[in-house]
């Protein structure tokens, strides 16, 4: 274990249990940057999987696992409740894992689904994510178990989370790259546009000046957190605890970089520990 | 374990032993290639780390750990030697792991440096390679045990990794990044460019192209391949026993096709093995 930061001994006070939120890297900060603004007075633990980042491209055997780890991890830390803040973890491992866990769980998919039904007006919605994900045709799903009237197209974009990771939110490698992943879609005729990755927000201003005006861009990590305050509306009170504690499994240059600068998240402790073998 | 081709229930035969080689992912490839190329009646053992690829952003905590179970696993598969075919785990893990296994271990990062010596005139050597790599200086630190009077500039490169295993090998944006990642080293006048990461010569046309004839390449791969070759001649000989197996640690997508479109191997057999966790 390699603290970066002053730890207490333990995470959360006694009385006090955190939301529980992971990703594979950087990307579900999206979601606790929403969680913040939504539910200030919360205590929030993530686990970033920077060992084994990203998920994008690998099987749902191997994302379903190292979620499970994850998750456990979480409930050790008395989490009240666990947040699945990555879209390819979402698709492809929370079905199998909610039922194993005895505390609620959810995703980033099924709220921004739902959002992008309300959004459309033309029906047809257009999804971008990692391979994994659109593989999945997770979205497709979900959008369709809504409303079948509904015309879905989904394109898988492999590059842009290792972009990201590298914070090239602006530049022309990845406007050049965005405007070939989106133009088949812009053709059809999408209205809507739902970010399926939650690293994606990071690139949302060069993606709404590639899609214009007419499309609505639906970000999961914000509908993401309106569901996450709901579900807790549910849940048995516990007393106000705001702040963000992280555990990453392993260290990370650019982590601290994005969290700070790009989401302005105000980070109380850090800690890498190893998970896994 | 899920198996891809029909395997047998021992990868090699009683007598003959392979060369153990490992990688990240397809990057090693290159020197599977090579290996092939000059040594064609041995057998190869290749092992991918398709659930944790990338290492080049890790640490090197996390990839001396990922280096040894994969080490341990050639070992029990009865490997005569290992050979690291992954830059960033010759630099990170390769001097700690040596001493620990009894069979010898040989990576890309030795015979790259002393062909890099032996190639220039100017005395001036880039090198380019992945950030852990690059934040090594181990190929700056090999170089100068061999001569301290060159000067070696290094630049790491993170996003090729990501665009290699897109198969983007002659696209617009992979030279545009490879331009930029040049350029300072190409105004500092080297005349010797170490590709400095396995999956580097994939890319070797359009980085031939932007450095233009007056730099000469250094292909870590080829140079390694030829080291084997001479520390093979030291060791007991075994019989005759050409061919290619290959264990991945997650399916791949992109795996079989850059092994067989791009690189033209042939492989006998490809098993998907959990490692670890």
């Amino acid at each position: 274990m390699i603290s970066a930061f002053p730890m207490s001994s333990s995470i959360s006070s006694d009385l006090s249990r955190p939301i529980g939120v992971f990703d594979s890297g950087i990307g579900g900060l999206t979601v606790v940057a929403e969680l913040r603004r939504a539910l200030p007075s919360e205590r929030i633990l993530y686990v970033g999987d920077t060992a084994r980042v990203p998920y994008g491209g690998k099987s749902p055997e191997t994302v379903t696992r190292y979620a499970r780890e994850i998750s456990d991890l979480l409930v050790s830390e008395r989490a009240k409740l666990i947040v699945v803040a990555c879209n390819t973890a979402s698709a492809l491992a929370l079905p199998s894992l909610a039922p194993d866990f005895a505390v609620p769980m959810i995703g980033v998919l099924e709220p921004g689904a739902a959002a992008a039904v309300k959004a459309t007006r033309s029906g047809r919605i257009g999804v971008i994510g990692t391979r994994a994900t659109i593989g999945s045709d997770a979205y497709g799903k979900a959008i369709r178990r809504i409303s079948q009237d509904l015309k879905v197209s989904a394109v898988a974009c492999p590059l842009l989370v290792p972009l990201i990771e590298e914070g090239l939110f602006e530049d022309e490698v990845t406007a050049t790259l965005l405007r070939r992943y989106l133009a088949p879609m812009l053709d059809e005729g999408i209205d809507t546009l739902v970010l399926g990755c939650t690293h994606y927000p990071l690139l949302k201003k060069t993606i709404a000046r590639i899609c214009g005006n007419a499309v609505t861009l639906v970000d999961s990590a914000e509908n993401c957190a309106l569901a996450v305050k709901d579900l807790l509306a549910t849940l048995p009170p516990t007393p106000p605890d705001p702040g963000l504690d992280i555990l990453l499994t392993d260290s990370s240059e650019g982590f601290l970089r994005i969290a700070e600068k790009s989401l302005k998240l105000t980070i109380d402790s850090l800690e890498v520990r190893r998970l896994g073998s």
